[in-house]
């Protein structure tokens, strides 16, 4: 047996989200019947966290382990070749078995995409909140999400229901851009932590854009991540504009029973 | 009675192109019907050119006469509201009468996209061609280009079956650019001409890419354009990466009649 860490790209689009669900097609039903189809036996996968439907993915990462001694080649080649066009496998590698995928995360980078110009842009309606009912201020957006940077406890912007131990998480890095030239009618939104808790990159958004349509001072989100009460904070904005983006590990070196497997 | 001139996107991902066809959804039709839910007439709409199903548009331009008084703005939002998500008027304007679509088009910029990575990029399979054989050579494509620059007959690049009185084009700009940073797995090809003929970016292009991957000398397209046979030409590239950019009009200034509507 051995470990082996898939990355993963994924158009959240047509599926119920990560996880196997019964009479719903998901990522991770779509994921293993694959990988059965290829080492001819079903594997538990497990996720670094879950995405719901409608959330897309650049680069989850996902583990398994399989007695196939395929190469990592020909392991990415095969999959690429049986998964239905909306995911592709960008990265096959072997891990020492005591790799765990959610408990060794270091860190994880998501990015929300809001579009917001006066006509509807077409060939983003899938990828990011269309935001139409005026403009919204980034550089006010950008300077009310200083207050959420560093170690807090974010129950204020969790959705209930998800088991975790605490509410408390490092946000490294969270910052708010409008594009530039042919971009300038998107903004995106990119947040860096030592984790997420549920639903906690789409109700920072959804508050923050309280902020750039002027309804609320650039205090509020501040007040709000006080408060610890999720019925203080704004909306959840929409899946369709979140992407998992990079999740981070520690580099390891491969353990010498896996080395003969070429990477 | 007043000219209008509609200025759309749209996806013809799920349209059976511009051209109303019995018992297929085309854009032309899904047009039409909007307007006449609008204006309570059904009119009759001309576009500067048919695009097949699967192409988009940018920019493509579209006139038909109406009795409505809507003004140009109250119209564009109208329409935005009632037309499906996929196609969007990005301006209205009112035009003299004299004003004909395709007659005055001095002229048109397309775009053809296409993905040349390692493995297939899911955000783009409904907008690039993904041609994933190896990597192509966008200098080399870019040099066999320049024969195609000019006026010449084109007839080696047209789809047979489409009327035309002559298949002598100019090109004036012919542009083959590999992106860079998050791009580098993107060949962008740029055309801009008084005219084209049936099929000719998507022949052009599947030639000039049988000289990027090396199965072709650079001197092979500007063979084939002096041989005026289109069986000499490659393949006609799939219809997902072209996309109609805009099309180019002289300045006209308003007649009188039609003074009193906003703009």
């Amino acid at each position: 047996m051995r470990t082996i860490k898939l990355t993963l790209a994924y158009d959240g689009t047509d599926f119920a989200g990560w996880q196997i669900q019964p009479s719903s097609k998901t990522v991770q039903a779509t994921l293993e019947e694959t990988i059965e189809k290829i080492t001819a036996v079903r594997p538990s996968t497990l996720a670094s966290g879950r995405t719901d439907a409608g959330v897309h993915a650049l680069g989850q990462v996902v583990s398994f382990r399989t007695e196939s001694r395929l190469s990592t080649e020909v392991l990415q080649r095969a999959l690429n070749a049986v998964l239905p066009p909306s995911i592709a496998v960008l990265d096959v590698a072997n891990m020492p078995d005591s790799f765990h995928v959610i408990r060794d995360a270091l860190r994880k980078l998501y990015r929300y995409v809001i579009y917001n110009g006066p006509v509807r842009d077409i060939f983003s309606l899938r990828y990011a909140w269309h935001f139409v009912r005026g403009r919204l201020d980034a550089d006010a957006m950008q300077r009310a999400a200083s207050s959420l940077v560093g170690k807090h406890d974010f129950s204020s912007f969790e959705t209930s229901g998800s088991p975790r131990k605490t509410s408390i998480r490092t946000v490294y890095d969270l910052r708010i851009e409008r594009g530039r030239g042919g971009q300038a009618h998107f903004i995106t939104l990119e947040i860096e932590a030592d984790g997420f808790l549920y639903n906690m990159v789409r109700t920072i958004v959804g508050t923050l854009v309280e902020v750039g349509r002027g309804a609320r001072p650039e205090s509020w989100p501040g007040e709000v991540l006080q408060s610890m009460d999720r019925r203080r904070a704004g909306q959840t904005a929409p899946p369709q504009g979140l992407f998992l983006v990079n999740v981070e590990y520690p580099k390891v070196a491969l353990p010498k029973a896996v080395g003969y497997l070429k990477r």
